[in-house]
């Protein structure tokens, strides 16, 4: 199929063609480009929620809970579930994902693993293009999982409308959220696990902190939940509610989304040119070799495939116009 | 100070040039070419070890532990933690290394914590950087503890020589170091907190883990640590030192140091064709509003700033040279 008839599919919200379009993305298929013209002018409708936390929290479990609390209000729901991939555990995410499978049959839910370990800055350029597919497919919500804490998940997590951080009581508490620098990416703090011992103490010790921390224009709800008992489900909603209607009227989601595509725009010229580079450093094992027996400095090399790549994509501009 | 000057002090072990060396990596000083060339041609004579491990695992207890052992046996090291930066726990980090402060007046150990969080690709350019610091001040060891355990911590981690995964019983557990993807980058496994319950457990979950996966040619030892009894710290001590000859031997060892170099640079280039789109796009607000509004799709955006950052490279290149 071409670009432009899976565009219109994945427009019409057909679900092959969604799951065919994601498939792109991961692979970075030289199609990108075209499919991406065709859908992005259709984009910017879906609402999109981010959750990150230590691994063990229940991300997932919340992010099905969430799922089922749009289909109660009638939304349509996409999750977008960011694995690494493992050659040690193939299969043990797909068996977290097992409870999401009730969905499966519901036309008005699509889920989706994503892998991208291995790709450098992958992970970050992925996640939007994937959630941009989704949105175009007429999706009215997009939740968007991380499986690890670090910089680059947080990123993913902050590139969505409303980010969620997940702690739980005794695991992840609030002391290791806060060493693991997320803290302050928060739009709302959720306290999984309720239903266990702790869960009041964790509540209260990130409403101090937050009491402590500098003022902000707005102030992250802390919402308890259990996905066992399904308690808080609905107040958190009802936090991201708030959080939407917020942004709305202050003008800050537009202004968000607005840097959050240029960000993007910037990291794919970078990537493009350390694809050039790679090439670049493969073709010329003299200076590869300099650099490995420290003759050449890593920055001096760095200039010279810089100018070399620029010259490059200068002579390819000039071909191509 | 020039920063040959300042070269000279790194090189002759003074700390206080070690310190600014590293601030200037930190903050991407101008001056930090210059720096490199002088330093890289003496660097490659430590080794260096990484640790991660979910937050809460005991990492930088465990660095401590290994700073020790590496002491007694009269070897100078030097410990770079790499922490992220939150407006909400300037202070919490600190306290987490007062337990380092026993080693400040040993003129053999040279401790520092590194901000990076921020800078887009920040981390991963430079922690290398500052270890090659450490690296030609004469330390025999470098020990790294990233805090977050996410694509870009693991990157930072395993560009070291041994990569050590820690974790612990009950808390970041083997299910869920799994579920992270960090379980195929470790040359060693550390179940830390083996004093507490479901230690051996821990281990031997590992232990069958690691048959049932890919055959490999080098299988990473399980080793138990308790930073409380000490307990398995020689152990580890002595798991690092085999990897390091088993490295040594094959020739692993200089194929990786190799490989992790030109990876270094790659990333340079692409890391410095990003500001200068940023620049571009900072100069062209019309551009910027056509992405924002959805006018001009991100794939042709990008080709128009390569396009653009490329020729001023070539100019600039030609007013150089």
């Amino acid at each position: 199929m071409d670009p432009s008839g899976l565009a219109q599919k994945v427009l019409a919200g057909d679900r092959r063609a969604v799951a065919r379009a994601i498939s792109m993305v991961e692979d970075g298929s030289s199609e990108l480009p075209a499919l991406s013209e065709a859908i992005y002018p259709k984009t910017g409708r879906a609402y999109t929620v981010g959750l990150t936390g230590s691994p063990g929290v229940g991300k997932s479990s919340l992010a099905e809970q969430l799922l089922r609390t749009a289909r109660a209000r009638d939304q349509t729901v996409a999750v977008l579930a960011i694995d690494p991939t493992s050659p040690f555990t193939g299969g043990a995410l797909l068996g977290d994902r097992l409870r999401m499978q009730v969905h499966a049959t519901d036309p008005s839910v699509f889920i989706r693993s994503m892998a991208t370990r291995g790709h450098l800055g992958g992970m970050a350029l992925a996640a939007p293009e994937a959630i941009r597919i989704l949105d175009a497919s007429g999706k009215d919500l997009v939740i968007v999982e991380t499986v690890g804490v670090g910089q680059a998940e947080v990123e993913v997590a902050t590139a969505t409308d409303t980010t969620l951080v997940v702690v739980a009581p005794g695991w992840g508490d609030y002391v290791q959220v806060a060493k693991a620098g997320i803290l302050e990416i928060a739009d709302v703090f959720v306290v999984n696990k309720a239903d266990r011992e702790g869960a009041g103490d964790a509540a209260r010790d990130l409403k101090s902190m937050l009491r402590m921390g500098p003022k902000m224009d707005w102030t992250p709800p802390v919402v308890k939940t259990s996905t066992v008992t399904a308690e808080g489900v609905d107040e958190l909603w009802e936090a991201i509610d708030q959080h939407r209607k917020h942004q709305e009227s202050t003008g800050a989601l537009d202004e968000k989304r607005r840097t959050r595509i240029l960000e993007e725009v910037k990291s794919m010229v970078a990537f493009r040119l350390r694809e050039r580079a790679t090439d670049a450093l493969d073709v010329d094992v003299g200076l590869a070799e300099e650099v490995a027996t420290r003759a050449l400095d890593p920055y001096r090399a760095a200039e010279i495939l810089l100018q070399r790549v620029a010259r490059d994509q200068v002579a390819l501009g000039e071909a191509d116009g």
